[in-house]
């Protein structure tokens, strides 16, 4: 599946991932209103302001980019209709082309993990028939749990042509707090960068294997000597624009070769026309054009920054 | 909300906690067969067997403990319909008086955790109304990301009367991967546990916190440090009889005053019909029977074993 996403990133020239994060707050008046009269003020109403809003978002940037990140939370927070708009949003991106990226963050022991894998990246059979229950392309993992919490993810990753993302060094400021404890002398972050060197070698897909990691923006340090660790791992990197990551910063997040490296923003894209420059010059009506604005000046901050181009 | 967990173990003089987790190869023949003659073999049939067998095994055990634990990934893996059973099986198990442990394992970076938080404990609003998205009374929490990650759930805990129990140190054999590394001299879990600790402060309900945590049944030693480490958190103890935890070994996981820990089982509960001794006795067709009398027999092992009675 890593091969599928750097075919798109390099047919787009865009090492970039829209993060599908919808909060209600994000979403224009508008469309709130025309959800409301159809569903009432309930969650199902919710639910349909955050498709309508993300398939608008998709529709105008989807030629643009290689893939979406949905984070799951924000749907999950509307219960069972939030999570079937996250179902649709899934469906209506891979109808597109898109890789969809499902930001689930789940791990637990192996049996669990198990029903994560084949939730969000597997098969489950029900008597004589086979489903695909959520049917992400990649999924985000949570490695506390150790090799038992990820090998079920890395089977299905074979069985099924799927990837996973494992969270390494995340972006938030509190990170730290244990993931650059040291251990024998080193922080926890670059053992857990070992992990995913030696486990991504299990499941490969030409040059990269479909055991990326999750490494932050905020930490380009660490990333520079992440990268060196994980040399076939792709590196999802969220914390660019909103919480602070820099263009200029994303450099060593990058191999050689151009690739190694896919750059998340969410906030900065889906609720662009909410700030300057967008505010003046779209508006909220035009919510989706400053969006697709967005996105280009994204790529091109990232594409001049980091390969001078 | 710990101190409804508390009267609610105190009344039933258990301390243990029922796993609702599940897999339709423990669901026996003809409960599958009458849900597909409605549904067919569909998701839906899945998850109507998964709710049929669940509710029966509540109906012949609620009277007997004070709590469930629902493990969202075994619901999570039949999609939507998976979901919407595991939501039912959450309403009916607190409409039985029982506290509801929703084994869901978030964690996040703040705003993503707030979200985490609200779909599971708290409370969403739309428009001008307000909803309880999946309605648990506690959550599992991955504590990787540090305080950020945890905050937004105390938050939630405060306003709500609601609980967490954060993971320390996991059931599962290769835990000591990650956990058991040493960070100036003692292992990550002794470090996490005294965040849990710290965090735990900040949401007392009596003389326990509704911060709890998860120490496995399967590493009594460590066992013993933790409870040391966290007085006043509950320790939710997986790991019992399938995964080898034993009764003798739960000892120190309890406080003096006999509280402080509950003891979860999951296969050997839901499951108990598929084996010796349950399975000459009561079969396939009285599995809620056999239920309920391996949660006798499991109260009895332990009430036996760490309080001589």
């Amino acid at each position: 599946m890593i091969s599928k996403l750097i075919n798109n990133i390099v047919k787009t020239d865009a090492p970039i991932v829209v993060g599908l994060d919808p909060m209600l707050s994000y979403i224009p008046e508008h469309i709130q209103k025309e959800a409301f009269a159809r569903y009432g003020e309930t969650l199902e109403g919710a639910a349909e302001a955050i498709y309508v809003f993300n398939k608008a978002i998709v529709d105008a940037t989807y030629d643009l980019i290689p893939a979406v990140k949905p984070q799951i939370a924000m749907y999950e927070q509307f219960g069972i209709p939030g999570l079937v708009a996250y179902k649709k949003t899934v469906d209506y991106c891979k109808s597109k082309g898109l890789v969809v990226i499902g930001d689930v963050k789940r791990g637990d022991i192996g049996s669990t993990s198990a029903a994560y894998a084949t939730a969000h990246i597997g098969k489950v059979a029900v008597g004589s028939n086979t489903y695909v229950p959520f049917d992400e392309d990649f999924a985000t993992v949570n490695p506390y749990f150790g090799i038992d919490g990820v090998k079920p993810f890395l089977d299905v990753c074979n069985e099924n042509d799927r990837g996973i993302f494992l969270l390494v060094k995340t972006s938030n400021p509190s990170s730290g707090e244990f993931q650059d404890r040291l251990i024998d002398g080193r922080p926890l972050y670059e053992w857990v960068g070992e992990k995913v060197n030696e486990w991504g070698a299990l499941s490969m897909d030409g040059e990269y294997s479909n055991v990326g990691c999750v490494v932050g923006a905020t930490y380009p340090e660490m990333g520079k000597l992440l990268r060196s660790v994980m040399p076939k791992s792709y590196i999802l990197v969220p914390g660019y624009g909103a919480q602070g990551g820099t263009a200029e910063g994303l450099k060593p997040y990058f191999n050689a070769d151009g690739l190694g490296a896919i750059v998340n923003s969410s906030r900065g894209i889906i609720a662009a026309y909410k700030k300057e420059p967008y505010l003046s010059k779209f508006g909220a009506e035009h919510f989706a054009d400053a969006s697709r604005q967005a996105v280009l000046d994204m790529i091109a901050d990232i594409n001049g920054a980091v390969f001078g181009k």
